[in-house]
């Protein structure tokens, strides 16, 4: 597939749940998929899907279909899940320890080497085999280690206050669970928020207005 | 403000970003605001603004702006969150405890009033003052309480299985962080999910493109 120039945010949100119902099809043992059946599985219509995946250059041949394996690698290469990135978590509150936990960041592209919390409390606790480290240390770790992506499980004032620092000490890419707009401060550092309250209140619209 | 008929959904999920920022000048004093001053705080512009918010009726006044209480409060009653829904928790591994202690449900117009788990193990453990409770005992809880929300911090597989009956139960709302698709085989019901894994991926893309 060609590389995605110009791809519209609409069809990228999209490509992490291709991936995912690939990867579903892969571990079934599946090995090729029509749009059709695709579409079927997946609630978009074939058409759609055809539209989508023509953007980035197309795999599906007529009267075959798409071939999952090579799909579902060509999509996480597109996604840049493929590579490891190193990545620091901070906030090791019930929010960060479920994340830390939850998630397959490795799976994801990503490889957690610190977690960091302000709560001198907690230092020295373990976490995913990480022990919880003083947020006092992140300048030192963040120099020695070089973490491109920091996950941000504090509240929005805290991640005011020290993303000007992450951004210095070259954090790129940033999880940001708060509500600070990091965004609007820092237009060159990629960004994408879990808006978890936005999240509970559009449910709250929907039964109202069901 | 009027009913919102026919609002489109890009309008309502600005809609709790626009509570959060009017909870926010409501809580720092603010009597009104103007829609330039309010774009240039949200990163909308003035225009948008204006077109979002007519959509329910409008509250601005040419030479005033919005009255800053008026608004949030008749925001917070197009969201619902006025209102107060009994929940139940599904899961109370990592994710569920961490949702259950983290989200301040009763703000948004929600509340847990039970807590399930199949692990019987946990049965008993207390979170936010409620004991998790087996699944075993969902069908007496439900026809006890009657909830109508519930929240599924449970894996795709689990939340596929139990869904049909929660359905059956009077559970009109679901707040997912399952990959089940709801939606699709019950397209009788609220469903607002949580993708974090698509989330994140799709962080890794913005990454790789930035």
């Amino acid at each position: 597939m060609s590389k995605p120039e110009g791809v519209s945010i609409s069809v990228i949100k999209r490509l992490p749940r291709y991936y995912r119902f690939l990867g579903e099809l892969k571990e079934q043992g599946m090995i090729r998929i029509s749009s059709k059946d695709l579409s079927a599985k997946m609630g978009f219509t074939a058409s759609q899907i055809r539209q989508d995946l023509n953007c980035f250059g197309g795999f599906g041949q007529q009267g075959y279909g798409y071939n999952i394996e090579s799909l579902y690698e060509e999509i996480g290469r597109i996604l840049g899940v493929d590579k490891t990135r190193n990545a620091i978590l901070i906030g090791a509150g019930n929010l960060g320890r479920a994340v830390a936990l939850h998630m397959s960041f490795e799976k994801r592209g990503f490889n957690i080497i610190g977690i960091f919390d302000k709560n001198a409390a907690l230092s020295g606790q373990m976490i995913r085999g990480l022990p919880i480290r003083h947020t006092d240390g992140l300048y030192d770790f963040c120099k020695e280690n070089t973490p491109v992506v920091a996950v941000l499980c504090i509240p929005s004032a805290a991640a005011k206050d020290l993303t000007p620092e992450l951004v210095k000490l070259g954090i790129k890419g940033y999880w940001n669970f708060s509500h600070y707009d990091i965004a609007s401060d820092f237009p060159d550092v990629a960004v994408e928020n879990v808006h978890l309250s936005d999240s509970l209140m559009t449910l709250s619209y929907k039964i109202s207005n069901f």
